[in-house]
């Protein structure tokens, strides 16, 4: 059976996936992109081309970040992943925050309430907005992936959801050491977690702390 | 000036530094005795003659652990380490977790609303009961520390305090990877506290991770 996986993930000191007040300007509400930070100066990053300049880093952070793709064969989101919009779709421009060619390249299930047709992008991305809840989003992300892994791709109410659902194998949580005080959580209602989870915690000289919480039982 | 210090303060990965439900018996609450567990075991714990048998570890989390004492000359801690009662004091004969001996060897001041005559313990340690705003508190507590640096031993809400007033120089959160779901949050109204602080991350092969905070501009 393939794996579902979540990778680079970050969260504050405080436990927020992402900050309050999300608009198109900021994807991530107040925490802007402080966030990802650590993610952005790396080989990884720079390669997908929506970052800085350079060759970027190659340690610790990159070594991390560069997991994110190898074996994924689909990635689940949730609707505010993929844009800042609420309710129904006002109309269908909005194609996700990552211009024609996506980073994704492979298909990408989108839950939303408010499905729409599959939208084809350049690279190889397919958008699929499904209304469904996790266990049966990730039948169809599995029907989809060739084989391959599944990468929950968030945000945090989304990680959340599989999590309660213990549908996660590999959960890749990098603790920011900053203070958000509001946004969305994402430890919230998983009382006893590491219970079904070994977990392994390796620093980084960039400030952040990588999590490595692997299912027991998992491969 | 003497520093404020901060040691062996543990937080759960959702950032709880106390479980729900104190008791008598249960002083952590639901939390039981897990997010001490990494500090039980060290040799500095074992000395003090609290827990367990045998010698002890001697590893990082016991140069942490052991960190706690020198240079201190007072502890600041609020009355919900001191006991579980709640209100006034329906009589006085409650004389903390520790026994006739406490483990402090100095001067403690318990932050209460709620004052009582000084208290001798054997050992050094002598209860000073205070009824006072952060501030006022560290300045009494000074008066008795004979130059020597002040502890705040916690719990959450008294650390909490001390840290929005910004009178804390080295805070020192051990971060344990369980999930408690429920009790006193270390973090809370504390938004852009990076802002004051250097932080430094060690892991342990014990499963925590050891954060210094040292505040910019602290010796």
């Amino acid at each position: 059976m393939s794996l579902v996986r979540v990778h680079n993930f970050s969260v504050s000191l405080d436990g927020f996936a992402t900050g309050e007040g999300q608009t198109l300007e900021a994807p991530f509400g107040h925490a802007g992109s402080r966030l990802m930070e650590w993610a952005i100066g790396t080989r990884t990053f720079r390669a997908m081309g929506l970052h800085g300049e350079g060759p970027g880093s190659s340690g610790v952070d990159d070594a991390f970040a560069a997991a994110w793709g190898p074996g994924i064969g689909v990635e689940i989101m949730g609707r505010n992943k993929f844009g800042p919009h609420r309710g129904p779709w006002e109309d269908e421009e909005w194609k996700g925050w990552w211009g024609g060619n996506p980073v994704f390249h492979t298909p990408v299930v989108v839950l939303t309430h408010h499905p729409r047709p599959v939208l084809e992008m350049d690279g190889g991305t397919t958008f699929h907005f499904v209304d469904a809840k996790p266990a049966s989003a990730l039948e169809q992300a599995r029907d989809l992936a060739g084989g391959l892994d599944v990468r929950i791709g968030g945000g945090a109410i989304t990680v959340r959801q599989f999590l309660e659902a213990d549908l996660i194998d590999h959960l890749h949580v990098v603790v920011v050491p900053i203070v958000l005080g509001r946004g969305e959580r994402l430890w919230d209602g998983l009382e006893g977690l590491e219970g079904r989870f070994g977990i392994e915690a390796t620093p980084s000289p960039s400030g952040v702390v990588h999590l490595v919480l692997t299912r027991r039982g998992s491969r």
